[in-house]
C-alpha cells in the first residue's frame, strides 16, 4: 500500500468518525433546520477543511477522489453536513481556477492558517446583487439566494452583476465583512441544514486583490469546470445517502421488522419479496458508487492537468460526471423511495427519520434536472458532441 | 339524469367545499399533526357521516361508490381527512355485516340520531388489550395501537382477545367509556392528522348488547369483507392524493416555474420533458382512477347482495379491489414523488409542502404491502385461485 | 340486456370462433410472413366486414367500440389478422367523412353487396404516387409503401400528389384497377402477415366519382378524425396482444414451466415470484383495457355527432385515445417481453412463438411514437391546449 | 504500459476482427441458424482457443478478465460465437478445477497441441444420460438437451447419472467419438447459432482417465466454481449485447432515420426524446460494463487462488458476478428492446435484424432467473449470508 492511500485511509477514517458522531442527532437535527454549528466546529476540528490544498500551502494535497469519497461518507448520515463540506471544497479550489497565481496562493495560505470554512453566494441565476466598480474594487449591494453553507461561514464567495456593464464578477470575501448579512432563512423539505438561504449585501466593499481574476483565465478549459466539481460533488452525495438509507434499513428489518402476516416466513429478513428488494436496491447501488468513483478518477486526471487541460478532455469529463451524476440520481431516488417497503408500516413513525434520505435526495436532485443531463450524454453518445460549457454542463 | 345521480352529485359538491376548506390549511395541519379539530366539525356540519346509512334509519343511502368518491375528492387536498371519513364509513358499517339485526339497527339509528363520528382502535395484529368476560359482557384493560380516527371520536369501534380463549372479540363503544384514554401520540412522517395513535384502556366496561355478534355472522362470506372495504378505501385515497398532487403541480409549473436555462423555450410549461412527463402522470392517473371507480361499481353490488354473496363473489371482489389499490399504490407513488420534477428546485421550499403527498401515500401504502396483494392477484390469475378470507385479502 | 348487446355478442362470438381458428397455425404463419389468404376468406365468411356500415345501407351498424373489441379479440391470437380487420374498417368509413354524401352511399353499399375488403396505399408521408389531372378524373403514377392490407385486397384507398399543385388528395378504387401493382414485398420482423409493403401505380386512372370530397369536408372537425380512428384500432390491438401473451404465458406456466432449483415449491406455478409478476402483468393489462373501453365509448358518441362534432369535442376524444393508446403501449410491450420470465428457459422454443407478441407489438407501436402522444396529453393537462388536428394527433 | 497489458490488447484486436468479420453476415446467419462453421473456424484461426490456458502447456496464460473481454466483443455483432467461445474457456478449464493434475496437464496440452474448440452435453438438470460403470470406465446412453456449442465441436465435456447410485459424473471426451450424434436440432427465437440442441449418446465409451476426478477435489471451494464462471460469461454476452445494439442503433439514427413530424428539428439525431434515450442507455449501459469488469478482476483473483480459495472467498465473488449478471440483464433488455424507439417504424425491415439482439438476450438471460439472483444477492446484503454453492449459486 503507497504512502498516499495510507493518507487517504486516515481521512477517511476521520470521515467515518464525523459521520457517526453525526448520526447521533441527524433525525433531530433534520427536523430543526437551522445551522449545525456543533458539527460544523466538529468538522473544523477534524482538520479536514484543508484537505484538498497543495502541500505548498500547508495543505494535505489530497486528490478530489479523496475528498468525494469523505462527502459520499458524511452523506451516509448527514447529506447536509456533506454538501457544505463538498462545497467548502468547490469554494476554496475557485481562486485556483478562476484566479491569478496569487489569488490562489493567498486564499489556499490564508484558509490553512485560519482554518476557514468557505460558503457561498454566488448563484449566477440570480441577479439581484449589483457591484459598483470604485478605485479600490467594488461596492456591492443587493440579496442572493440559494447560498448553500453561508451560514457560519468564515468565508464567502460572492457574485455580482456590474452596475454599468452587466458583467458577471466573482470575489472572495471574510462573512464578517461589514454590510454582509447572512439570513437564516433556508426552509426547504430537503437538506435542511446546509444553510441554503439569502445573503443581503449593503454597500459591501470588496478589494481590488478579492476580486477573481477571471479574465486572465477565460481562455483555458481548466477555468470552465464549475459544473464538473458541483456535478461531482452532488453525485457522491446522493450515492452516499443511498447507501446511509440502505445501512438504516438494513438494521431495521434485522431487528424491527415483522414478518407479513401470509408470508409464511419467521422473520421479515426472510421474506422472498424482502430479499429480492435489497437484491436491487443494491445491484443499483454498487454501479451507482462504481460510476461516482471512475467519474472521480477521471477528475483527478482533470485537476493534475490544470491550464493544460483541452477542450475536448473537459468535454469528455464532463461526460463522464453527467453520467455518474443522473444514474446516481435514478439511483438514489428509488432507494431511499423504496426502503419503507423492506422495514414496513411501523418505520415510518417521525423518530425514525427515514423520510429524511428521499426528502434530502429529492430536493438536491432539482439542483440541475436530470433530463437536461441525459440530453447531453446523449448528444456526446450519438453526435459525438461535447457539452458546451455552461453553468450547468 | 336520475335522482339518485343528483343526490350523489350534491354530496360531491359537498366534499369538494370541504376539500376547498382543508386546502386552505393543509400545509401548515401536516406539519402540525394532531388533531383537526375544526376541520372534523366542519365533515360533522356537512352532512356526511350519515352517507351510507340506508334510509329507513334516517340515513342518506350512498352506495359505497359515492362514499369512496367523497373520500377520494377530500384526500385531492387533504388525505388524512380523507382517512378518517373513510374509516368512519368503514367503522360505521361494521355491525351491519358483523352484528345482529338489532346491532345494525342501533348503531345506524343512533349514529343518525347524534351524527356520530366513528374512530377505531382495533388492530387486530395487536393483541395488547385483553377482555375478561363478566355477567354483563366484558371489561377490557390494555393499549392498543394504529387506532386510526380515535382522536375527538364520539364513537369507537375496539377488539380485544378473551383471557381465557384468546377468542377475538369486537365491540362498539361510546369513545368517553370510562377507562378509555385516547392518547394524542400518533406522529408518522405522513398521514400526520388521522389521529393514528394509542388508546389504552383501564377496565372499561362493555356490555353485552356492545359486543358485536360475529359468531351469528361468521357463516356468511359478507362478514370477511373487511378487507374489501379497507382496500378500496386506501385506494381512493391513494387516487385522490395523486390527483392533488397533479392538481397542485400544475398551478406551481404554470405560475412559478422558470424554464430551464438550456430548454431554448420560453415557459416552463412549453418544455418538451415536462409536457412529457406530465402525460406520463395523466396517463397512469386515469387508468388508477378508471380502476377504482370500477372497483366501487363492484363493491355496490356486492354489497347490495348482503348475506347472499357467495364466497365466489367475495373471492372476485377481493382481486378487484386488490388490483385497484396495487394500481393505485404505485401510481400514486410514482406522481406525488415525481412532480418535483415539473415544478424545479424552488418548489422544495417548506411553504408549499410539496413533499407531503408522498409522505402520505409512501405511509399508508405500506399500510398492507402491495407485493402480497399482487402475488394474490397473480393466484387468482395463474391459478383461478380467490383470496383466503383474511385480515389482509 | 338490450337487442344491440345481444347483437354485439353475436359479433363477438364469430370473432372469438376466428381468433381460435387463426391460433391454430398463428405461430407458423408469422414465420412465413406473406398473405393469409385462407384466414382472410375465413373473415370474409364471417359477414364482420360490414360490420360497421350503417343498416341503411346493409350494414349491420355496429358502433366502433364494437368494431374495435373484435379487433382486440383477433390481436389475442393474431395481431396481423387483426390490424388488417381493424383498417378495413378505418377505410370504409373513409368517405362517411371525407367523401361526399354519393360518395358514402356508394362505398358503403357496394362493399356490402359485394362483401369487400378493403386495404389502403395511402400513407401520407410518402409523397411518391404522383396524380394528373385529367378530364376524367386523374392518372396516378409511383409507389407507395407501408400499404398494410392491400395485398388480397378487393378495394384500395390511395393516395397521392397533384403533379401541378402539391395538393395531398384521396381516392377509393379496386385493388385489380388496370396498373396497380401489389408487391408481396412487406418483411419486417413484427406484423408480417399484414401485406404493409409497396403498391406500384403505372398510369392508373382514378375516376372523378372516385376522389374523396374531401374539399367540401374540410370545414369539419369531424373530417380530421383518422389519427383517432387509427390510433383506436392500434390501440386494441396492443391490448389484445398482451392479453393473448398473458393467456398463451399461463398454459405454459402451468403445464410446462419447472419449478426453479432453488424455489422451494413443487409447481412453477406456486412460484412467489411468478405469482407476483402475473399479479403485476394482470394490475397492468386491465388498466389497459378500461382505458380503451373507456375510449370506444367516447368515440362511439364522437361518431355520432358526425358533422356536428366541435374542433373541442374532437380534441378531447384525441387525448382521451392517445391516452389510451400511449398506456396500453407501454403494458404491451412490458407483458409481451415479460411473459417469457415466467415460462422459463425451454419457452423460447421456436415452436411456440412466445416471442411473436413483443415482435408485432415493438413493431406496431412505432407507428406513431408514443413519446409525441405523451408530449400532446401533457399538453393539454398542463396547458388546457388539444392537439392541433395532424396526421397523428 | 506493461507486457501483460500490451499482450491483452493484441487479443482485442484479434477480436475486434473477429466481430468485425462476424457482423458482415450476423443477420443472415441469426434467420439460418444451425452451425456458423466458417465464423467457427475463423475462431480457430485466431489462436485464441488457447488463450486462458497457462503458459507451461503453451497457452496465453491471459486471465478470466481477458477472455471475458474478448467474450464481450464478440457479443457486439454476434451472441452466439461469443457464447460458443465463452463455454469453450468454460469447458477447457473444467478439468483445473473438477479433475486430477494429470488431467488438467492432459487437457491443456491437447488443447493446444489440437487447437481443440470445446463444447459440452452437460446440463445437470437434465437426467437423461445413464451410465453404466465398467472395468475400464464407463458406458453412456441417453440424450442431452441444452448441449451448448456442441455442433462443429472436437472435444465434449459430457455428464451422465450412474445407473446403479445415481451419482452424477463428468467426463471430456472427443466429440467424435463412437455412439455419439450431435443433433442440429436447436431451435430457439434467440442466440440461434450456439448449437444448443441435443447430443444422443449409444454405448458411448468412457475411459477411467477421461472421467473428471470430482471426488478429490470436492473438498475444495475451487471446484465449484461452476456458477461464477458461467454467470460471468454470461453477464459479458449481454453487456456486449448492449453495446453492439447501441452501435448499430446509433449508425442508423445518423443516416436512415427520419425526424418526427412534429419534432420541430430537422434530424433525427436533434430530437429531444431521442437524445435523451440515448443518454438513459449510455449511463446504464456504461454502469453494466463497470460491473462486469469490476467482477471480472475479482475472478483474476479468486482464479489465481486456485486451491486456496475459501468458501468466504468464494461466496463473496458469488454475490459479485451474480450483482454484474443481474445488472447487466436488466440493462441488455431495456436497451435491446428500447432501440428500436430511437431508430423509428422503418427499422424493423427484416434486412436490419434490429430485433435479434432483444431476442438473443431474452433467450439467454432466461438461463437462470435474474429474481433468484438478487434474491441471493439479498440474502447477502441483508443477512450477510453467502450463496450456497450450487449449480446456479
Amino acid at each position: 500500500m503507497g504512502k498516499e492511500t495510507q493518507a487517504a485511509d486516515i481521512y477517511l477514517r476521520k470521515a467515518e468518525e464525523l459521520a457517526a458522531e453525526f448520526a447521533k442527532d441527524a433525525v433531530e437535527r433534520d427536523k430543526a433546520g437551522g445551522t449545525p454549528k456543533r458539527q460544523r466546529d466538529l468538522i473544523r476540528e477534524s482538520g479536514l477543511l484543508k484537505l484538498i490544498i497543495p502541500s505548498q500551502y500547508g495543505g494535505d494535497n489530497q486528490p478530489w477522489s479523496v475528498a468525494l469519497r469523505i462527502v459520499r461518507e458524511l452523506a451516509k448520515s448527514d447529506a447536509s453536513l456533506a454538501h457544505v463540506l463538498g462545497y467548502h471544497y468547490f469554494m476554496v479550489v475557485q481562486a485556483h481556477y478562476k484566479g491569478s497565481l496569487e489569488q490562489q496562493r493567498f486564499y489556499y495560505r490564508e484558509t490553512v492558517r485560519n482554518n476557514w470554512f468557505w460558503g457561498n453566494s454566488s448563484n449566477p441565476l440570480d441577479r439581484n446583487v449589483i457591484g459598483r466598480k470604485t478605485a479600490e474594487g467594488a461596492v456591492l449591494s443587493g440579496r442572493k439566494g440559494f447560498s448553500s453553507g453561508s451560514t457560519d461561514s468564515d468565508m464567502l464567495l460572492v457574485s455580482w452583476n456590474d452596475d454599468k456593464t452587466g458583467e458577471f464578477l466573482v470575489g472572495a470575501i471574510p462573512s464578517s465583512r461589514d454590510g454582509i448579512r447572512i439570513h437564516e432563512d433556508w426552509d426547504s423539505f430537503g437538506q435542511r441544514q446546509t444553510g441554503s438561504g439569502t445573503v443581503s449585501f449593503e454597500q459591501v466593499q470588496v478589494a481590488e486583490a478579492e476580486i477573481l481574476d477571471v479574465e486572465s483565465r477565460r481562455p483555458f478549459a481548466f477555468s470552465t469546470i464549475d459544473p464538473i466539481l458541483s456535478q461531482s460533488i452532488l453525485a457522491n452525495i446522493f450515492a452516499g445517502s443511498a447507501e446511509g438509507a440502505l445501512a438504516e434499513a438494513k438494521q431495521y428489518t434485522l431487528t424491527q421488522s415483522r414478518p407479513w402476516i401470509s408470508s409464511n416466513v419467521d422473520k421479515a429478513s426472510l421474506d422472498p419479496y424482502i430479499l429480492q428488494q435489497y437484491g436491487e436496491f443494491w445491484t443499483d447501488l454498487k454501479a451507482a458508487v462504481l460510476l461516482v468513483e471512475q467519474a472521480a478518477l477521471e477528475l483527478d486526471e482533470l485537476w493534475a492537468k490544470e491550464f493544460a487541460l483541452t477542450e475536448a478532455e473537459r468535454g469528455e469529463a464532463a461526460v463522464t460526471v453527467a453520467t455518474a451524476n443522473a444514474f446516481a440520481a435514478k439511483t438514489a431516488l428509488a432507494i431511499t423511495g423504496g426502503i419503507l417497503e423492506v422495514t414496513g408500516a411501523r418505520s415510518t413513525a417521525s423518530r425514525y427519520g427515514f423520510d429524511r434520505f428521499w426528502r434530502n435526495v429529492r430536493t438536491h436532485t432539482l439542483h440541475n434536472p436530470t433530463v437536461y443531463k441525459l440530453r447531453n450524454v446523449g448528444d456526446w453518445v450519438l453526435n459525438d458532441e461535447i457539452p458546451k460549457p455552461s453553468l450547468y454542463s
